[in-house]
């Protein structure tokens, strides 16, 4: 498997597939996943947004979204993960978390965050983030729509370990 | 004193300006307060930020930026809200948040956030909210910087009022 961080044509597509065959997430979200693409294409690293893929014989089978929270110092946050339905359990999705977090802590992180919804879809997705060391920050309720309460998961990396 | 609600040439610099004057806001966060209006100007409603002026004597003294939070149904955020300092105490905050609220109620919100900080230079903006029916509905440590949590405040409006 390889690593590409560098974003080419036809990522919108890849992205969009990816999403949809991921089975949970709406219409909207996966705009708005194809979307990130469109601005870090179009802005480059001003957009906010990086974007690593695995890739296996040249066809990508997982990404990870993720950047610096605008107006803070040391906070970024996991956008988007994403790995093909039919290859999950060969922890191609720790892979990237764990790919992701050193990039982050290299580049200054120290705490990164992730939102996700309480609904049993996202079930599987919160005990994923639970394994791989993120904490309960906060609950919202209600906020994506009715019993869709937010959650956020943070972790702290990098620099801030060491006093904790 | 009089709303308006559109956009014109000039408002980027009346921004930039009042969120100058407030004191409390750093560089990089009055970038984002002049990128929103940039937004709006160019993509209009599909940039998902709503504006509302207070004009008196055809000057803008003070504007709320909100708009419905994207991939939910009923959740809007307040994501700037700026008064001249020299007209503090008069009521225009309270003013410009109660109508833009009743706005966001009428668009069919449930329930609207404010983000802030923790730190003593946005003690008076907290202070703010909870006077206008805000609740604490998070706090992220260092989430800005060392000693600056990000604080969620909500506030339940709208039909949900009904079953509280």
């Amino acid at each position: 498997m390889e690593w590409r961080e560098t974003l080419r044509a036809g990522d919108e597509a890849l992205v969009e597939h990816l999403c949809q065959a991921a089975g949970n997430f709406r219409e909207d979200e996966v705009r708005v996943a194809v979307e990130l693409v469109v601005e870090r294409r179009s802005r480059g690293e001003a957009s906010g947004y990086e974007f690593l893929f695995l890739e296996e014989d040249g066809r990508g089978i997982g990404y990870i979204c993720y950047g610096q929270i605008p107006c803070t110092m040391t906070s970024w946050d996991v956008y988007w993960i994403v790995v093909d339905p039919a290859l999950q359990g060969r922890g191609i999705g720790r892979s990237l978390l764990t790919e992701a977090e050193s990039r982050m802590a290299a580049a200054g992180a120290l705490r990164i965050y992730i939102d996700t919804s309480g609904t049993e879809d996202y079930r599987a997705s919160r005990a994923f983030y639970e394994r791989n060391g993120y904490d309960l920050a906060a609950r919202l309720p209600d906020f994506h729509g009715p019993f869709d309460d937010k959650i956020i998961y943070s972790k702290p990396i990098g620099a801030s370990r060491k006093n904790e």
